[in-house]
């Protein structure tokens, strides 16, 4: 597995008064999901935090950490924080229009033209500012994002993630082919943009880190990606574009890559699998090669359910890749999805396996939402290092969500978390965490 | 077309002084769905209202309404409220949980131990309440609900909706055997509170009417069905249930009633169809004799997208039954569907039709935005007389949606409608119009 870019300094100081001040113990039920099987549930159950990671979590408080004050979150509920590991954070703007289209009318039509708009600093700030704010508002933290072509647009957008605090990749988008003449770049000025922007960005602080973004292969030449593979060998750095994610996508990138037998391929065969963690959105037409390339390199693929349903019309066979050990990550693909709250993403998950179940039973099979959950918490959360769970050593990342009951009805924690993800928005998200600390709602 | 149950007394009264009190006139950027072709769409008009109805829509406002006090909504939206035809009230309790279950399991392990709970009059009464606000809240002011078995609560129902104002119909719930013993009633005491709260409402001043609900032809015998069509006849009333929903109950149905041919015809040959409209909720599977059916007694089939996703696993064919003139509504199906808002379900309802026109190419076809607006509006409307459109003489039952653009980016009013749709909430809706008069948010 490719080793998770995020460390920690976090030792092992035992309970001192001085370092009672980096204790934080918070009390609630307790949700989330170490594996994909279950759910784990801890009612009324304390969360002990040192240094902005979990220490532990137990059903009383130990003598050593008496004196710290408990934040009381009564009967609501602690989850962890949302990865998002497919948005176009460019496309904010138009998210909600133009779902009337499929992928190449909604890309000529609204998207492209859209995407122009960032040559204008002051439009790609007041987007990016907006898409950050929400981000945080809707509980996702972590987020692996497409910019546009725009290189010093991708470079406020890499700062104002790491100015809030959160995890993330960031990738200038390269096209240098088959689009319009208006969001296109020589493959030369294409290459030497990425190399600028991996340069400025290779000693970050924070959380955010580079990422290689061809858009996807119908817009990339052999020469373009071919560089872009050997700008991920000297950066060290992986790749997060799109794949088989629609017959036309699909059927155009092997068109255009003569000698290529699987999308997967492409990116492969180019170097850009080999040193870094390897992210693709969609993967709904996937061949047997495309699996087998996946898994060879450990690479993600992105449920992105909404924007599927939306501009591409197709399901991901969730179910037969998990089998086979492919790692799945939940992605809300603002703008072919609509909503940027990644928990929505985690219910609609569920409602489309039970249609690829119907439609496509030998590779569809009904999902639960602990598993959706899973998704979009832990495994896709391992692409930043150990965020998404509550396990010992995990940063606390986290959201309080207040209690879903209504008045005359009780529901456990499961069922709150679930209703929650199928009905709620952010008012119901009561507090955020990000490494620890309280973190104030935009 | 059966003729719509709520009569205007509206005349033509000329623009005196003292009638003037008698209108409203509101600006703003108006939008409504005449026909499924397209969005009507009057940026920057005038919309004149008098008694209630809407009498005309101008671009400056004519001489003789001239001193009359202009609401101004700037470039906010004017649409008109929504209308839901197939609501399950007694499951507002239970909305976004046991979503894991297909049909069966869901409604044996959820659905049937909640509904019986609606023998308890105080819980029925919080039910109830807390329901009819979210339908206000939610835009939602002409609904078609099942309530339980339990004619009291229904009662309640009834009038709580009534006391609201809002334009309903409500239906005790039939059935008679294949259900739990907790949730069942003999044959003849089903088909006497029937008769008793058809006697009690008969006389209803307000817009809320009663309407027949056999649950469906799976836990009704014939008797049952029988002494209902009689019911029917006698108090002159529709029927409202549910149609060839899944796979199970259509073949249900079939097993159960063995002189039968189709699903539909169970309802016609009882004589549930000839007093009163018919509404079918889903109809996912109708077979061409359930078509002829139901174009026959110009039924309504009501399309519950999330519902359909949810705990059935099929989609409607909408495209093709509406190209065969069958009426089309949207339904929220609480709690089949997870959420009380028809506006997404205009939403879902055009992702679904695109995995319909994937998958089934031969009945399926993307549907426009405009076209599920309508569903959702004017015809759905249609059940209750004239409301879900502002042509001249309809009722003024409308919302204020606020502009939806962002700072850096203008949409036009239809893409506004289209991301409310999409990314709306309750939030969004600034102001709520009932038959003319503004209404206040619970």
């Amino acid at each position: 597995m490719w080793p998770p870019p995020f460390t920690t300094t976090a030792g092992t100081v035992r309970c001192g008064t001085e370092d009672k001040k980096s204790i934080r113990i918070l009390s609630g039920d307790i949700v989330y999901a170490e594996s994909p099987e279950k759910l784990t549930v801890l009612e009324q159950h304390y969360l002990i935090v040192r240094h902005g990671l979990v220490e532990t979590i137990c059903s009383v408080v130990p003598e050593e950490y008496k004196g710290i004050e408990v934040e009381e979150y009564g009967r609501n509920l602690i989850i962890p924080a949302f990865s998002d590991l497919h948005v176009h954070a460019s496309q904010y703007a138009q998210r909600g229009v133009g779902m009337d289209l499929l992928l190449s009318d909604w890309l000529n039509q609204y998207t492209f033209p859209q995407e122009a708009k960032f040559a204008d600093p002051d439009y790609a700030k007041q987007n990016y500012d907006a898409f950050v704010e929400d981000l945080i508002r809707h509980g996702t933290f972590h987020v692996n994002a497409f910019a546009t072509i725009h290189r010093q647009a991708a470079d406020y957008l890499f700062g104002r993630l790491e100015e809030k605090g959160l995890y993330a990749y960031v990738g200038k988008v390269n096209m240098d082919c088959h689009s319009p003449s208006y969001l296109i770049e020589t493959t030369n000025k294409s290459l030497k943009e990425t190399e600028k922007f991996l340069d400025e960005h290779q000693q970050a602080a924070g959380h955010v880190r580079s990422i290689i973004v061809p858009r996807f292969a119908p817009t990339c030449s052999e020469a373009l990606l071919k560089g872009l593979g050997k700008l991920a060998a000297r950066y060290q750095v992986g790749v997060h574009t799109h794949l088989v994610e629609s017959k036309w996508e699909a059927a155009e990138a092997l068109r255009l890559f003569p000698g290529y037998h699987s999308d997967a391929e492409i990116y492969e065969r180019n170097g850009l699998m080999d040193n870094g963690p390897s992210v693709f959105a969609h993967v709904i037409f996937p061949t047997d090669e495309d699996i087998r390339i996946l898994k060879k390199h450990r690479s993600i693929a992105v449920h992105c359910p909404d924007a599927t349903a939306n501009i591409i019309a197709g399901i991901m066979p969730l179910a037969s890749m998990a089998d086979s050990g492919i790692r799945i990550a939940a992605g809300s693909d603002i703008a072919g999805g609509h909503g940027i709250a990644v928990y929505r993403q985690i219910a609609r998950a569920v409602q489309l396996s039970k249609l690829k179940e119907l439609y496509e039973p030998e590779v569809g099979r009904t999902i639960t939402l602990a598993r959706a959950f899973y998704h979009a918490t832990k495994e896709g959360g391992s692409l930043f290092g150990k965020v998404g769970s509550f396990e010992e050593g995990y940063h606390f990342n986290a959201l309080v969500i207040r209690n879903m009951e209504d008045p005359w009805r009780r529901l456990s924690p499961g069922e709150q978390l679930e209703r929650f993800c199928y009905t709620g928005d952010d008012r119901d998200i009561l507090a955020r965490y990000l490494d620890g600390e309280k973190i104030e709602c935009p």
